[in-house]
C-alpha cells in the first residue's frame, strides 16, 4: 500500500473511512511528526462524542464488559468506537497479556470500531497517544468512544480522568493488597462496576465500595468526582447543585446481568453533567490534563530528537556532577523553546 | 521548632545529622522551591553510595526483605539508608496501605536511616522527589541506599531504573494476570527474588522467571539490563564484555532463607559493573532519566504556578477547540522558558 500523507487522510477520517481511521490511529500511536497537523485538525473537529473511560486491573473482566456495553450501545442505535490500551514492555512487545478484547459478536458491524493500542516505549507517552486516538474516533463521528485501560499508574489515571464518564471495574477476590494498587483510580469513578457477581465474595466488595463512597461523601467528596479532583488540585470549581452519587452496579458475564444498568448509569451521568454547569468544570479539567500531557509529550520528543546533541552534552555534565538535574533540565527547556517546540 | 533555611541544613546533612536529614527529605518530598539550591548541592556531593532499587507489588514481601537486607548490610559494617515509597491518593492520603516497613529490629542504630515517602498529588512527581531523597542520603554518607517502590506504572519503573542495582521481588500465587501488570518492571531486574518460597507454588514462579530470562538472553537481552534498555531507547551502548546474568534467588522470611544470597548478588553485580565499562553506560542512563524527570518536574511546577494565568487562558482556547493541546503546550513551554524555568 502506498503511503498516504496524513493531511490526505483527514477528509476521509471525517467521512468515517475505516482504513483512513486505522492509518491515522497508527500514526497517533507512534507519535509520528508527519501526522501533527492532521491530529491537531482532528482535535478541532472533535467534541461531540461521549467519551467513557473504563479502567480496571487485568483479569477484572473489563474487556468482556466493554464488548457487551458496545453491543448494548449498538442496539440503541448509536455508533461506538473502542480504544483498548495494553501495557507495553520491551520484553513482550505488548503481547504478554495475550487475550485481547474478544469482539466476535460485534464483527462486521460498521457502527463499531475497535482498536488495540500499545503503550509507547521507555519514555512513556500513553496519555497523549491515547487521547489523540479518542479525538480521531470522535471526529470520525462515533457517538460514544470507550477507552479501556489497565488502570494502574499515573498515565492510566490521567487517561481515565480525560473522559466525561469514568466506569471503574473491580472484580471480587483480588485481596486488599491488590485493591490498594487501584486506590488512585477508585476516586475517579463516576460509576462503579463490580464484575463476576456470580461469585460469593462479590457481596463483600460491593459493601466495601459503598462504605468508601459514603465515607468520601462525608469528607471531601460531596458526591462529585470533579469536586474531589478540584479539591485535590485546588482550582477546578464544580457546580454545587450537581448531585451525582456514583452508583455501584453488580454485573455478571455468566448470568448476562447488569450491562443495561451500566449503560443507563453512563447515560444518566452524561445527562446530569449537561443539565448542570458541571460539564464545564469537567471540560476544563480535561483540557488541563491534555495541555499537561501534550507538554510532556513535546519534552519527550525533543529529548529523543536531541539525544546525541544537547542531551548527551548535559548528561556528561550530570555524570561529572557539574550540573544538577534541575539546572540541566532548565537549560534543556530553554533550548527546546528557543529552538521551536514542534 | 524554628524554621531552618535549607542552605543552613546543608552542612548538617553532610555531617550526617539525622534531624537535618529528616527536614531536607520533607522538603524534597513536597518539592519546596526554597530547598532548590540545597537539593542541587546534595546532588553535587552525592555519587558514592551504592543505590539499590527494590520494586515489587504490594504484598510481595519486599518490605520484609528490605528490613532483613538492611540488617545484613549493617552486620557487614556498612551504613544503609532506606526510602520506601507509598502510593498516594486523595482518598487515603497515602495511608491506605497501612502496614509500613516494620523496622523494629533496626531501631536505634545510627547506621540505619528509614524514610517513608508519599508520592505527590494528582500531577505526579514521584520520580523527582524520590531521586532527590536518594541524593540526600547518599550525600549524608550512607554506603548503600535502598529505594523500595510499589513497582507498577511508569514512575516506579523510572525510579527502579535510576538505581545501580535493581532487585525485583515477585511473590508466588498472584496469578498470570497480576504478574502481567509487572511486565514493565521485570526486564529492569539485575537480581530476581522470589519471596515466600515456603509456599508450594513458588517453584513454578522460579521456573517461569528462569524461562523468561533464558528467552530474553537469546533475543534482545544478551544477559544485560542496560543492553536491553539501550536497545529499547536506541542509544545507550553497553559494554559487550559485561556478562551479568540476573540470578533468580529464592527467599523465605519464615525460614529466614536467602537474604545473604541476595546481598551477595547485589555486591557482585556492583563489582561487575565497576570492573567493566558497564558502570559508565549505567551512569549515563541514570543521568538521562534524571534529566527527563527534572524537566517534567519543572513543567508541572510551572503549570501549577500559572494555573490561574497562562494555563487558564490556554485551557479556555482548548475548550473552544481554537487551539489543539499540542499548539497550546508549545506556547506554554515557550513562555515557561522565557519566563525562566526555576
Amino acid at each position: 500500500m502506498a503511503y498516504i500523507p496524513s493531511r490526505d487522510l483527514e477528509p476521509r477520517v471525517l467521512a468515517g473511512d475505516t482504513r483512513a481511521i486505522a492509518r491515522l490511529l497508527s500514526r497517533a500511536e507512534t507519535g509520528a511528526a508527519e501526522a501533527r497537523e492532521a491530529l491537531d485538525a482532528m482535535f478541532s473537529h472533535a467534541g461531540r462524542a461521549h467519551v467513557v473511560g473504563v479502567p480496571g486491573v487485568p483479569g477484572s473482566g473489563k474487556s468482556t464488559l466493554v464488548a457487551r456495553l458496545a453491543a448494548a450501545v449498538r442496539r440503541g442505535g448509536r455508533s461506538v468506537g473502542i480504544i483498548a490500551v495494553d501495557p507495553s514492555s520491551p520484553y513482550s512487545g505488548g503481547a504478554i497479556l495475550g487475550d485481547r478484547v474478544r469482539m466476535g459478536e460485534l464483527g462486521g458491524d460498521p457502527g463499531v470500531y475497535v482498536r488495540s493500542m500499545a503503550t509507547r516505549g521507555a519514555l512513556g507517552g500513553l496519555a497523549r497517544g491515547t487521547l489523540e486516538a479518542v479525538d480521531i474516533l470522535d471526529a470520525a463521528g462515533f457517538a460514544m468512544v470507550i477507552v479501556e485501560t489497565v488502570g494502574v499508574g499515573q498515565d492510566e489515571v490521567d487517561v481515565a480522568r480525560a473522559a466525561h464518564t469514568t466506569v471503574v471495574v473491580s472484580p471480587p477476590g483480588l485481596g486488599d493488597d491488590i485493591q490498594a494498587i487501584k486506590a488512585g483510580i477508585l476516586e475517579v469513578a463516576d460509576v462503579h462496576v463490580v464484575s463476576k457477581c456470580d461469585r460469593p465474595d462479590a457481596n463483600r466488595l460491593i459493601a466495601d465500595l459503598k462504605n468508601i463512597l459514603a465515607l468520601g461523601a462525608e469528607t471531601t467528596f460531596s458526591g462529585s468526582m470533579v469536586a474531589a479532583v478540584g479539591n485535590a488540585s485546588g482550582k477546578v470549581v464544580s457546580d454545587p447543585t450537581f448531585a451525582w452519587r456514583p452508583p455501584v452496579i453488580a454485573t455478571s458475564a455468566i448470568r448476562d446481568q447488569g450491562v443495561a444498568e451500566v449503560l443507563d448509569a453512563i447515560d444518566r451521568h452524561r445527562a446530569m453533567l449537561e443539565q448542570s454547569r458541571e460539564i464545564d468544570a469537567r471540560r476544563a479539567l480535561i483540557a488541563e490534563r491534555r495541555l499537561l500531557s501534550a507538554g510532556e509529550g513535546i519534552l519527550r520528543d525533543q529529548f529523543e530528537r536531541n539525544r546525541e546533541g544537547k542531551v548527551a552534552a548535559l548528561v556528561e555534565q550530570l555524570k561529572a556532577r557539574a550540573l544538577s538535574p534541575h539546572m540541566a533540565a532548565t537549560r534543556l527547556l530553554r533550548e527546546i523553546a528557543v529552538g521551536g517546540g514542534t
